[in-house]
């Protein structure tokens, strides 16, 4: 007898972006089993727009979202910005305030609700690094951001 | 030859806030064996004042913090604020708002530089649901504030 | 040969919005021609969960979205509260900050984009008077938040 | 007998705002019997302060505030920064969230108190849309400042 | 020969507020030779409608303000926010974030500028204490906010 | 009989900001006779992060804080930071929103709690004016952080 699905698209989405290459493997084996799209990547920058960038470009390369669609990437921006809240907890700003990100991106796009009509969502979760342009002056920072799609 | 320690004390924050019971035992081995202090509680409210308020008592209670020192309340309450940033991604406002929470927190107190000069932080992870008053109208929500103590 | 219907959605809920009792019946002659839903309501307080609810609860009694899927509540919960962002300017509160807000709103539902696969969007407007608790001691604000549903 | 006039600065600003050329006139002849100064222009960048600074190059050029009296400018700034927020709704900010925006504006300037000893005031309405740096990823945005002049 | 006046108002105003009994005469002594209107009070609460209705309710009781005009009620309500913003430091909330504060505050009434047409304008200042509602748990903060009147 | 120390360090950070060279005279020998470090600097740029950075290294270059010590610099950081809401009031921004700001700032660091378990903090004042980028169209500012270190 199978074990139920693990639907919290959350939490998901934080263990990808937590994951080295070799815990990868479980985690993406629980969000195939359920037909959940998923995809990770990695930015840096001081520079909020070009993490915004990375993680749009991420989501349409991998097919997470249809790029010709705005409804999707309107869901997906707005957990974007929604998961930076979390990495920059007060103002969403980077070199205007002279800090820099080095962060991992994970986003899943799956079923979090068993009611059928609930439809997709999209998580964003971010974990990384947020502090002074200066090498190792810099603190963990982690945001998730979840909508709609 | 011992494994090295792993540092990060914010992703051992947030990976002990997820944790259930079975798997803390491990989670908090690693955090022993570094002498680092942890401990961890569930809040429920839409009165965002409760939830810093159960994280402070916590705190307190499970002897992470000095509570007579505020210094230490000091440097605690600003890691609050902080990982809540990540939960109410915008406003730092629940009820107002017409929303609530259910959260789980996790507080780990360590040394996460090896320079030991940088001393002690603290993290605090913050892991739940947050939607409306109405049971199962609600998505997961992270937070993570990391301080010098 | 007919009109091209004006599918700014946002433009048709603050007209509406705004729109005294004798001035409805030709706005909502050209939202009932595209089939679009779509409803007002007024509300005044210093309490501005009330008003959130009140917007709430006015979309589901008139039937723009279907209350008892979270989706579609979360979507217009979002849209509400970006209106607000209007309304208030800065902080996302009323009482706290001592004022009161006297409001009208209207909530419109239907297709902005040509592109059939773009869907379902909602709108709402607000508009109203933002002030003192003092009569007279007001101006006008106005907000508008847009979301896929 | 005459009809009162329509004290309403906020709801003026935003009709000139949405208003076609066609529609204006009628519009800005209830404007003129008041002796409202008013105006409107266009702008569209991903850079907030050159939509901040063509609303007050137009305010300035049109005779709507003198520019040689920083009190005027003040007061035509801070009513600027406000409709802004009802456009961004959060961060104040765009190019670095990623986005957008082509804006309408409109300027009046009247005395929407009855008694004269409130004087003038100054409001200040943004319609356009909002969105990502591709054609048509976009949505509606208004916002609406009011200050004292 | 006579020293020219020091026209910084908020720098009066936070110098005023500093003041203690003693060293308010040589300060007010000032102001009242450039014929500025000047005030202060105290108020300590976790809620900050009552900080901001303590500062209303002396600068219409000091006769700083007419309490019968919005214009000038309005000027003063954004001064007295902007000011708030110096205290809280983020999110503009005292007890939804678990704190209280301490405050003195003093308000002048003046001409910051030569330029007679620059006409009056008025500055409140804050200062004192905001922190846990532990007694000593609490560091300084000071607020300046400043508007034509 | 030696009076006894002021030990309001935020108070003493905005004196000493506020100063010019013939008052500081008495305000550091206080500050001496404590044994805590402090020191001022000038800086104005419609570039916030250039504003930040200037406080950071005139607190390095000054001695007070140490450079290689990450802990030291996030105290110092996430003051300097606070002290700039109080600035700007709003959005922690300057030229996004086309003004820029000219402003002296002062670092002070001493024990401002007698129970010495309470060690060293660390005040950052900030002092000045804030406008459009045009000569004369500016008005005072002010801002005070205070973080334990
Ligand atoms: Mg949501
Ligand atoms: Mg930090
Ligand atoms: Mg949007
Ligand atoms: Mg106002
Ligand atoms: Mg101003
Ligand atoms: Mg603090």
């Amino acid at each position: 007898m199978s074990k139920e699905f693990d639907r919290r698209i959350g939490r998901h989405a934080i263990m990808y972006a937590f994951a080295e290459e070799e815990e990868e493997i479980s985690l993406t084996n629980d969000l195939k089993r359920m037909n959940w799209l998923y995809g990770k990547g990695k930015v840096g920058s001081m520079e909020l727009q070009k993490i915004v960038a990375a993680i749009e470009t991420s989501a349409k390369r991998l097919g997470l979202v249809n790029p010709d669609i705005y409804r999707e990437m309107h869901a997906l921006y707005h957990a974007i910005i929604e998961a930076l809240h979390g990495v920059t907890r007060g103002q969403v700003e980077l070199g205007g305030l002279l800090r820099t990100a080095g962060l991992r991106f994970a986003i899943v796009r799956g079923r979090p609700f068993k009611n059928s009509d609930e439809g997709e969502w999209i998580a964003v979760a971010v974990y990384g690094t947020i502090g002074a342009p200066v090498r190792g002056f810099e603190h963990e920072a982690v945001g998730l951001g979840i909508n709609h799609i």
